[in-house]
């Protein structure tokens, strides 16, 4: 009997933590919304100086409260859930996690609070407040698109490493010290921030060689960020066409029907709905 | 019949202000578009520290005159037309009325002036002088290219948030306040800067470490910035491809005739025109 | 009998500067190839002081060189062709008189031998030596595809513009003086640096405020910068789809056989070749 | 006997030192990869002024241990290849012998062994360890998409030197040295630096002409920016749509069949498997 109220209490529980139809779930998701956004807030603003000097008791208040109730949470979330385990090892399960541990960290390593902000990857969840199934799709096209290009993509970043490496060594002999160029680490780096058109300027070449050879690193850079995009949009129109080539004539093979087609467009077989 | 030469002259401005095929509509346009031009320019110069202290009064001057002139003109486009109410909500009736507002504002708050500025989207209106409906249907499609892409862009968006904020606050640990990322805020300042490859350079990584986990956001952008490039691209090809398969074959629903083709391709069906 | 001796010439002259077929045509382009490139290396080295210090007669005896040649080539130019008003007005004609005015005007203005550099233009005429005609056809190409996305771009220009003189002027509300943002003219140039993504950092927000907003500017130019880019490479595939589909079925008017076809794919009507 | 033995000395090397199916020669491109990635680690934290004072003898040891096991190597190789003369003129042989002379070299010029880092291209030919012949091929793709893209992207870069030595001169005259500008092969790498939106800010435009001829060349940015993107996108479509298209119809032509068709969408006709 008691077992069964139990029973019935996880259940309830379940519904309101894990799904978002009923009220109480809804309104659950929208406190939990609420309490990361204020608690990642809290968390970046005592980073600022002078604010922790001021109000250091005011932020270690409000830290603590957030990481109690996001402790209660993640025990009810375990003891709720029919398979407590599947949920510890899951991708939320660790992020839940996460976003608790570094405060108690805190007590014994100095700034590990700051690690806090992990808790931002707690709002991926909430897409489902916003019925935002749709989103979610659309973000599973975009992620498919980097799929199929991942080869194209590690061969194209491969190849962008290892030239890295060669003209950011011949950029250090030619510049030496002087110019900040001062190691080969470094230079690296220089030629990285300038192949990617980042371009911060707290290197940069001075000697006519260095410049002349920057100069060609640019222009080179021009048709090698190109490259990437090409990838990724080719893919993307590809997965784009195939959605719209989804209707396929049985009779003659014929592709790319509407969706609201009846007949095929080319030997006017009656499609299957 | 004073009401009707009120009627009369009501019209009369209507055609004037709001129209611009009678001659005196385009000359109003156009005036109208030297006025606007004048003012920003105006405004923009008064900024300019020198140019104030020598010339405030001419300024001042040119300015009141301006707002005097497009006052009148609001007064009068509320008059003339037919629909007061909806052309006070519109969006050039808000835009008109923000046009006016800062100068009358600046008897009471200093520098509310430069907020005149908000003129220069008086310019889109102008698109009608030089017959410019071509221009208007061209940003259409571009608009159209955008909304259709609209949920994938908020999806990127929210997932390079997401991003900057994690990577923000890591740079924050890991480079401290001594090479400038002085908080968590300025530090995810300085990754969109990164991330956009903007690149100022008043922030800059120092540690070895921060240097190579500045260089792996780098490399990262690189495939980032593909992404709306891609979104967009696909986005405005399928809408090119739209308008070029509008004509369709009423017996054998073919798509993608030419605009000025007599027969169905596929059928020879005669194609209505 | 003079007369006819001196057509003689010309016409000669006119098959050696004007033509590149013959080996005395080929003989001039590749001297004159020489002269143009060591010309503007000339007035390029001149402009570094430590070398003008040093060699200016050596410079200046290079300089008169060059022009007297190019001026003698000018006038054989004129000379030779049978249509001189017509050269004179070409676009070659106006680089080849702006290539020599410079020197001459030198001797008046301080500094305006720099405008030499002008002379690089002529290089576009040596793509004959090569016979680049391939090449010119590849520019023909380029040139058609921006052409042909001409307006899309003057709107997304316009909408640029009217972005950034509001951004620009919001950002010297913000920032003031002290950050930089001296005027309106100034913050529209930063937000102009900022858009393109160039991000010099002689300009940069210190207030959060402007810092954020800042961060909001990069974000959307992110989409803004995808725009061009979609533009271009939908008009560039348009262009290359369009000459694969060249041939068109005389009988069923279906479009895109291959250049070696001989059947219609679609109805198998002889194609005319 | 003797010879025999030899014989099958050097088949049992090749297979080991040119082949990876072996467990001998697998092992072999293990350790191979291993000593390559040590040797550029070495040579690139070599660079490192602290760590050269403190560790000079180290580094030396590691740097010669890896040279003599590479020359090792290198020997062996010619001396198991069936065809020595071919091996070393191949892009691999030349490589080869690039990555041992730096040490040899620094023995008389000092700073040369930097040049060790040529090492890194050695990793090419570990995508055989790996079985990345998948990757290889992709590479083969981006390779094709760039070279069917040659003649366009040598036009395009032929114009933006043009533009770029021509703008440069414009700035040095507009600017002056003060600001940076000290020379016309200054200002052009300034111009570079800009149109490619690195953007530095070592130089930078000060007055206010000067600005707004920048604000021009980075709008114009904007768009060069896009042509190679295009080129490329288009070109890469291009060939993943040829590579879709392979199969074609023996009797009516008609590409573009799925791998797994058996018979023509458009005619009916089996098709060869």
């Amino acid at each position: 009997m008691a077992k069964a109220r139990q029973n019935s209490l996880r259940k309830k529980l379940y519904t309101i933590i894990f799904e978002a139809e009923t009220p109480g779930g809804k309104l659950f998701d929208v406190v939990l919304l609420i309490l990361i956004l204020g608690s990642v807030v809290v968390v970046s603003l005592e980073s600022i100086v002078e604010l922790r000097r001021n109000y250091l008791s005011i932020f270690q208040a409000f830290e603590w409260s957030f990481t109690i109730l996001f402790t209660l949470e993640y025990v009810l979330r375990i003891y709720s859930t029919p398979r407590p385990i599947k949920y510890v090892f899951s991708f939320f399960g660790v992020v839940d996690l996460l976003s608790i541990i570094p405060t108690y960290l805190s007590l014994f390593i100095l700034g590990s609070q700051y690690l806090l902000v992990v808790r931002v990857l707690r709002l991926l969840r909430m897409a489902r407040i916003f019925k935002l199934t749709h989103f979610i799709n659309e973000g599973q096209v975009l992620t498919n698109a980097l799929k199929a290009s991942g080869t194209k993509i590690m061969v194209f970043i491969g190849t962008v490493l290892i030239i890295v490496v060669i003209i950011g060594s011949v950029m250090y002999i030619i510049e030496g010290a002087e110019s900040g160029f001062t190691s080969i680490p470094t230079s690296i780096y220089w030629t990285i921030v300038t192949l990617t058109t980042v371009g911060y300027g707290d290197i940069a070449p001075e000697t006519p060689l260095g410049q002349v050879l920057a100069s060609f690193i640019m222009i080179m850079g021009y048709g090698i960020i190109a490259v990437p995009t090409g990838i990724v949009t080719v893919e993307m129109s590809r997965s784009a066409r195939k959605s719209a080539a989804s209707r396929v004539c049985p009779n003659c093979h014929q592709e790319g029907h509407p969706v609201d087609a009846n007949y095929c467009f080319n030997c006017g077989y009656k499609l299957p709905s």
